[in-house]
């Protein structure tokens, strides 16, 4: 591991994303996502994922001249179509537009067809919860793990993600819902490292903690085996219900992961009890959580985002960590010799 | 088991609400869901529970006088306060206050204090998708269960209902955030039966099948680890900023569970794409999901709520299943010599 500057490292994503064409604000908030995702520590969706991203722009798969546009709007609810555009552009907006519509009517969602991968979908909730909102989103994607009682991959992982702002530092939970989001599992199968508890079936149909073996036979474990395959089929359900777009199994006759549907919501928290009594509240909430006993004396309880928020500060203070030999392709990639 | 027609089941359960007092609409009201849930093979929430939800207002520790009240509005989103009043009626009636708030809005949210167990979750999410609403509601409860990482229970466990509409037969997802809520935990001990998976530790802090080692011990596991844990801790946190009303450490330090914080959000599904698109919709995804191979050729993989579907069709058909002594004991449940 090497430790680059912040700037950096969004400066060289940039210059990567120029080359191929694509050079404005929308490019540099592409730039700055993937490096913040970086710097926060998820490194299943940093680096390791901007060189297939490129691809995408690259082969025209992802059209980064589109913007998306709404189509239907119902008061606090609209629908909007991004003409498979850029994921993490579309994202970003639909958030924006479900926090504006959460301030004319204090809660708002947006259904989003027709887009692309969001990466981390940590950031969006984030973003909501930076301006003051409670933040919800999650996307469908194609499909990445059998149902439960079920050895064919049919449904999505579909992760969500929600946070709760605070200025101390939001609470933030960004989950898939198979054990071990597909990111996570190609990140530990790279370092060679064993996943901490079971994450889904080796060929054999043994459980395992190789995150390679579970690659190989698409069995990945669904959270809470019933629960979280049920959760994953009712979300991608309601995506494509809110959004009108495309569910799973639509998704799964392409030849690959495009054009999926996603849902925004924001509740405008502060107008509902301003910043000073929210903060009051949720610190309560966490100093008594961070009072249970841990198992492991060493390691206090954590709640989620707050590993998180560890890391990023050492990235700021030390630099962002990044694997060498993708650092090393990221200054490599599309210089003119 | 006896199997006994809904109705009588009915009769009997509004007998005994009468006679301490509680004869009205909204008794009639309490006494079908109890039924209901019964009749859809919830024993974990039927008649198993209704003795202590007699006792709660016999003692006047729920007052069925009280009527839930809204308290503050911000288009379409409002605040009620349900008055420390029945569960089952508050929740019922904010069910139904979110749906006119999706109506009017697209989306409606309410936000609940101070109401009491509202029993099945499930039961207000398909409100909602009765009237062809996605329904979405989720309730904190006092400290059930350790979150990751802890031996000490901290947290609720929280349940979460979804509904999404569908003339055929809605899908209904009702997950508590331990793998297995309390209510079945109790309903196993009783029936002497094992859990399919562990369910959590026994006191030696062992994984056990023993559904009465962790009603012991108290450590329920959350549902896929860490997430459970982190998503337990949202909703509790979620609940009491819209509802501006109790969290899970405020709750524990009463003597007993009450005064809870509870959400519910309607989306207007059906004016989003009209019934007979939404069918179509719906019917593909779970047509597609069908088509997976199961792992045991005798059994098919099932969607959230179709078990319960078959359940309510055979209560319907042939009766509903009660446990002779609980039915027994409902029917002298306050008899006048």
């Amino acid at each position: 591991m090497k430790r680059v500057p912040f700037q950096t490292l969004s400066d060289q994503l940039y210059r990567v994303l120029a080359s191929v064409g694509f050079a404005d604000e929308r490019a540099l908030l592409c730039a700055r996502l993937f490096a913040e995702n970086q710097r926060d520590g998820v490194y299943s969706h940093g680096l390791n994922r901007f060189p297939g991203f490129v691809e995408g722009l690259r082969n025209k798969k992802i059209d980064f001249h589109a913007m998306p546009e709404k189509t239907e709007s119902f008061g606090a609810l609209e629908r909007w179509n991004g003409k498979m555009g850029v994921g993490l552009v579309n994202a970003q907006c639909c958030m924006q537009r479900a926090m504006a519509l959460a301030e004319a009517h204090g809660i708002g969602c947006v259904g989003l067809s027709n887009t692309n991968h969001w990466m981390r979908g940590g950031t969006y909730a984030l973003q909501a919860a930076e301006a003051g909102y409670i933040g919800i989103c999650w996307t469908n994607t194609t499909t990445l793990m059998p149902p439960w009682g079920s050895t064919e991959k049919k449904i999505g992982n579909n992760p969500m993600a929600l946070a709760v702002p605070r200025t101390e530092g939001h609470i933030l939970l960004d989950m898939a819902m198979s054990q071990y989001s597909n990111g996570k599992l190609e990140v530990l199968k790279l370092q060679g490292k064993q996943l901490p508890l079971p994450g889904g079936y080796d060929s054999d149909g043994n459980l395992t903690l190789e995150p390679g073996e579970i690659l190989d036979s698409e069995r990945p474990l669904p959270v809470g085996y019933w629960k979280g395959s049920g959760l994953a089929l009712v979300l991608d359900a309601m995506a494509a219900i809110i959004s009108g777009g495309q569910s799973t199994h639509n998704i799964a006759q392409q030849d690959s992961e495009y054009a999926v549907s996603q849902v925004y919501i924001a509740i405008d928290a502060t107008r509902l009890m301003g910043q000073a009594a929210l903060d009051e509240m949720v610190a309560a909430i966490l100093a008594d959580f961070h009072t249970a006993k841990p198992l492991d004396e060493n390691e206090g309880v954590r709640y989620p985002g707050e590993g998180m928020l560890r890391t990023r500060r050492e990235s700021l203070e030390k630099g962002v960590s990044v694997d060498e030999k993708q650092w090393q392709a990221l200054l490599e990639m599309h210089t003119m010799p």
